[in-house]
C-alpha cells in the first residue's frame, strides 16, 4: 500500500480534541479544515513547568530516496506519548519543489505519517505561498525602486536578493528581466531560487515573534549602491508590508500523527541551501506544551544537525538534550560502495564498510557534547546480519542503538529506541556549539570543515574572496555560517561518499543574511533553484472522480 | 474612519452561524479560521425550488479609484436581505497586485464591507496561490520537457503560455530565461503576467466542477511546435497535477458582510485583461441556496458584464434578470471634462456632459434584452443639483434609478435600490448574448466595437493577423471573445473618455485560450502584467504591536 493509501484510510480526530489533548485553550485555535489549525502563541497558558526537553532526529548522509527522518520522529514520538511520556512532534513543511520532482510526499510514511497528508503536503495552511508573496512583494518594490529613479543609488548589477517560486524550475536559474525598453523597467542579470532556500524563509525560522520577524526582515541586506555600501530592506521601506503578508503564516500549524499525538509543522528551509530546521516559535511552542519535543534537522548531521546546533539552538536557546541518528541498512551499503540497483541485496561486508559514514555522524555530535542515539530504520528487506553489524558497532562503542520498524508499525515499532532516548535525556549533557562568533567567517567555515567534514581546507573563488573583503568590512564576521553543500558526501563532491578525507572545500561564493543573522557558504556545485528529472513525480499525479488526490508518492 | 479602522470594529458572527443561515448544512462546512470557510457543492441539499434570480451589478467607466461597486454589491445585498428576501452575494477575491499598487483592498467600504477585510485581502484561504502554484508547475513542466529532449517537438520561440505572480511586477514582463549553458534549460524570450490574468484563472471561474476544471486544464494550448501544430497541457500530461493542486481551491469561499449577509468570494479574473467575474461554481452555488444572487462584473460595462454576459451566462446558464449600473458624481464629472484636481466642487453641467458615457452603457444592457436599473453611489461632495441631473434623465429615459449611500450606512442606505432592482427583476425579461458563436473571431469583435463601444472599426497587427489565420485553420472561430482593453475609456485609449466615436479599435495580438474557450483580443497598450506606481501603497502597510494590520486602505 502506498504511504497516500495508508494515509486515506486513517480515522482522524478533530483537531480542537488533539488541541485539548496537548493543553491547548480554545481560543488559542484557529481551525483551517477539519484536521489543521493555527495556534496563536499569546493566547496558550502557562504551564509553569520548565520548557520541554528537545530530541533532535538527524541521520547519516542520505541516500536520493532519503532515510526515513520524518517517519523516524513521527513513530519516535508516538512511542513517546505511547509511553506516557507528554509528547510534541515539530516539523518542516513540505515544498512542492520535491513533491512534484523526484522525492514526492514529505509527511512520513507507512502507519507513521502526519495527517491529512495530502493537506500537508499541497498548499497545507500557506505559509510558503505568504513567505513566497513577501520575497516577491519585496522584489517588485526593489525593481520599481530602479525604474521610479534610482533614489538610493542602488547598482543594478550588484543586486544578491532574488525573487522565489516553491518549484523546481531549473529555466529560472539565470535570466534577464527588465526588457523591452524604457516603460518596461530596468534591465538586469538575475534569477529565482525555491522558496524554501530564501533569506525569508530563514528569517520567518529564527524570529521569536512577529516583531522580531520585522526587525530581521528590514536587517536583510538586498544589495549595494554604486558605492558598495549595503543596502537593506528597511532602507527600501519594504519590511512592514512584507510582515502584514507574514502576520498569521507566523502561527504555527498543529496537526496530527495517525495515532493522535500533536504536531506543529511550521517553517521549512532545506538543510543543503538553507539551515534546514522547522520554525523557532514551532519549537519553544511545543516545549511550553510538552515534556519532550522531538524535532528534526533535514539531510544528514553534517548539515542539518550542525546548523541546528550552531544557529538554531544558539539564537533560540532550544538545546537538544539528545540526538537520534537515522541510518538504513541501504545507506550504509550505498556508503560501502554498492551500487543504487543492489541495495536490496544482502552484503554485509558493505554494511561494515559504510559503518564509517555513521561512525563519523556519531563522532561529530560528540563534538557539541551530546551522546549520539542511533536509530536504526528496519526496511523489510534488511537482514539479521546487516543489522547485526550496526547494533554490535553501538555495542563496542558504547553508543545507544535501538533497531526500529516505524514505517510498518508505528510507534509499536519505535518502543526501543524511545527507551534510549528516555535514557540519553537524563544523561548528562554539556551541550556547546562547535565554533565561538567572536572569530573571522574563515576560521568558522574552516572549523566546521575539518571538525565536522574531515577535509583539509578551504578555497575560495575569487568572487567569495571579494565577498569576504566585504564581510570584514561591513563588520559582519561575528555571525554564524550557514553551509550550503550536496547532502551526499561530507565533501562538496556528491560522488565521495562514505568517510571522506583529505579534500579541499571549494567555497563558490558567500552570501551575507543579515537578517537571518548568517553567513551562507556556497560550496561545490550546490544550486538555490533545483531541476525536475526526466520524468518528474508530477506525470503520475491526479484527481479521482470523488476529488481525491492520486499519486502523491 | 478608514474601511480597515471600521472593519476592525465589526462584530462577526461565527462563520458556522452564517452557513446555517443561509442553509448550508454542516458537513458542507470547512472552516478557515474562525471567520472563512470553504464549502463543499457535493454536500448541499437541493432546495426543491428554482435557482435564485441573478442581479449583476456593473458600472460606467470608472475613475482610476474605481466607482464603488464591490462596495455596492455589499450594500444592496444587506438592503435586499433587510427587506425579508432570501439574499447571497458573490463577489471576486481581491488581487495581490493593486492592494500593493494604488487601489489598496477590494473587500467594499465603510458600512458595506465584506469581512474579515485583511484576511479577504491577504491570502484568503489561498485560492490565487493555489491558482498561481498550478500555473507555474505547468511552466516549469513545460520547461523542463524542452531540456530533456523535447519530445513534442515544440518551438521554443512560440510558447505561448507564460509563468504568473499575484504582484504588480513591471520587471518580469520580458525577460530571457533559461541563461547559464546546457545544464541551466533552454533559452527564450518569456514574461510573467498577473495571475489574475491567467487563462488558469479564467479556467477556474468557468469550470462547472473539478472534472470539468480538469478537462478545461488539458485543453489548453501553451504553444506551437516547430510544425505550428497546437499543443495542449494534455499533450504534456500536466492537467492531474494541476488539478490536483486546485482541487481544494475550488470549493467557493463563505464570509459575511458587516450586516451578516452570506456572501462567496471565489476567483477573481480581472476585467481588463480577462473576462471578469467571480466563478460559476461559486454564483450557481449561491442560486441553489438563495432567491436572489447580486454579484459584480468588473470595470465598466463595457467590460465585466458583456463578457458576463457572451462568456459566463452563455457557458454557465447563470443569466442576469436585472442589471444595475453603478454612477458616480465624480465619475460623470470626469467623463464631463474636469480634470481629478476638480471633482469635489459642484459642476452640474460637467454632470451633464458626463451623462453620456452613462447613457451609452444603459443602451448596451439593453441591446441584451434587459433594462438597467442605475444605482447612483452618493458621496458627501455631491449635491442635489448634481445628482438631480441623474434622477431626472432617469425619469426622461423610462430607467429606474436610485441614489444609494452604502458606504456611510450600509443596507439602510440603498432600501430605495433594493426597492428597484425588486420590480426589475420581475420585469419581462429577453436576455440573449450579443452575438451567435458561428461565424468568423473577427466579426464578433467588430460586433462588441460597434454595438457596445462605439468604435466604427478595427485594425489588426500583423502579428495579429497572423493569428487570426491559425484560428480559421484551427477550427476554433467558434469561440467568443475575450476583449482586453484599458477600462477608462469604450475606446482603446484611456484618455478618450465620455462616448467616443468614430474611432478604430487596434487589435495588437489574439490569444487563443481554449481551455477557458475564448479568443482574447489584446487591444491598445492595455498589459497583462500591471507596473507599481511611484510610491506603491504597500509602503504605507505595516503590522500593529498587536500584530495587526495597518494600513491596508
Amino acid at each position: 500500500m502506498s504511504d497516500l493509501a495508508i494515509a486515506s484510510r486513517a480515522v482522524l480526530k478533530p483537531i480542537s480534541e488533539i488541541a485539548e489533548s496537548a493543553g491547548i485553550p480554545e481560543e488559542a485555535v484557529e481551525a483551517y479544515g477539519r484536521y489543521k489549525a493555527k495556534i496563536d502563541p499569546a493566547l496558550l497558558t502557562a504551564r509553569g513547568v520548565k520548557p520541554g526537553k528537545v530530541v533532535l532526529v538527524s541521520g547519516i548522509s542520505p541516500t536520493p530516496a532519503g532515510e526515513g527522518k520524518s517517519t523516524m520522529v513521527v513513530g519516535l514520538g508516538d512511542a513517546l506519548a505511547a509511553s506516557g511520556t507528554k509528547t510534541m512532534i515539530a516539523l518542516r513543511e513540505p515544498s512542492l519543489g520535491p513533491i512534484f520532482g523526484m522525492k514526492g510526499g514529505a509527511t512520513g510514511g507507512g502507519y507513521s505519517q502526519v495527517l491529512p497528508m495530502d493537506e500537508i503536503n499541497m498548499h497545507f495552511t500557506g505559509d510558503f505561498h505568504a513567505i513566497t508573496s513577501a520575497n516577491n512583494l519585496l522584489m517588485a518594490l526593489l525593481d520599481n525602486h530602479l525604474h521610479q529613479g534610482n533614489a538610493l543609488g542602488i547598482d543594478p548589477r550588484r543586486i544578491t536578493f532574488k525573487r522565489v517560486l516553491d518549484m523546481n524550475d531549473r529555466a529560472l536559474r539565470n535570466i534577464v528581466i527588465g526588457l523591452g525598453g524604457p516603460t518596461e523597467g530596468v534591465p538586469r542579470e538575475t534569477g529565482f531560487e525555491i522558496t524554501v532556500a530564501s533569506e525569508v524563509m530563514a528569517v520567518f525560522c529564527l524570529a521569536n515573534g512577529l516583531e522580531d520577524l520585522r526587525d530581521r526582515l528590514g536587517r536583510m541586506t538586498i544589495g549595494y549602491t554604486y558605492g558598495k555600501a549595503p543596502v537593506t530592506v528597511d532602507d527600501l521601506g519594504a519590511a512592514g508590508a512584507m510582515a502584514m503578508l507574514l502576520k498569521d503564516a507566523i502561527k504555527p500549524n498543529l496537526v496530527q500523527t495517525m495515532a493522535g499525538t500533536p504536531a506543529f509543522i511550521h517553517g521549512g528551509p532545506f538543510a543543503n541551501i538553507a539551515h534546514g530546521c522547522n520554525s523557532v516559535i514551532a519549537t519553544n511552542t511545543a516545549r511550553s506544551l510538552a515534556d519532550i519535543v522531538v524535532t528534526e534537522a533535514g539531510f544528514g548531521a553534517d548539515l542539518g544537525a550542525e546548523k541546528f546546533m550552531d544557529i538554531k539552538a544558539r539564537y533560540a536557546g532550544c538545546n537538544p538534550d539528545a540526538v537520534v541518528l537515522v541510518a538504513t541498512i541501504r545507506a550504509l551499503k550505498m556508503h560501502g560502495g554498492v551500487a543504487k540497483d543492489g541495495l536490496k541485496e544482502e552484503n554485509v561486508e558493505a554494511v561494515r564498510l559504510g559503518m564509517a559514514n555513521l561512525a563519523r555522524h556519531a563522532s561529530n555530535i560528540k563534538k557539541f557534547g551530546i551522546q549520539p542515539v542511533i536509530g536504526l530504520n528496519k526496511f523489510a528487506t534488511d537482514t539479521d546480519g546487516e543489522l547485526a553489524v550496526v547494533t554490535e558497532w553501538a555495542a563496542a562503542n558504547g553508543i545507544e542503538c535501538a533497531v526500529a520498524d516505524v514505517w510498518g508499525q508505528g510507534g509499536a515499532g519505535a518502543e526501543d529506541l524511545a527507551a534510549a532516548v528516555l535514557r540519553a535525556i537524563e544523561a548528562p549533557n554539556n551541550f556547546a556549539p562547535l565554533y565561538d562568533l567572536d572569530q573571522p567567517v574563515e576560521n568558522k567555515i574552516l572549523t566546521v570543515v575539518r571538525e565536522i567534514y574531515g577535509g583539509d581546507g578551504v578555497e575560495y573563488s575569487a568572487g567569495a574572496k571579494r565577498m569576504l573583503e566585504q564581510i570584514h568590512a561591513n563588520g559582519w564576521d561575528n555571525l554564524p555560517v550557514c553551509m550550503a553543500k550536496t547532502q551526499y558526501s561530507f565533501s562538496d563532491d556528491p560522488k565521495l561518499l562514505g568517510a571522506p578525507e583529505g579534500f579541499t572545500l571549494q567555497v563558490r561564493d558567500l552570501i551575507p543574511k543579515t537578517g537571518a543573522g548568517f553567513i551562507v557558504a556556497i560550496t561545490g556545485a550546490i544550486m538555490t533553484m533545483p531541476g525536475l528529472p526526466k520524468i518528474p513525480a508530477a506525470m503520475r499525479m491526479d484527481v479521482d472522480e470523488n476529488g481525491n488526490a492520486v499519486g502523491l508518492s
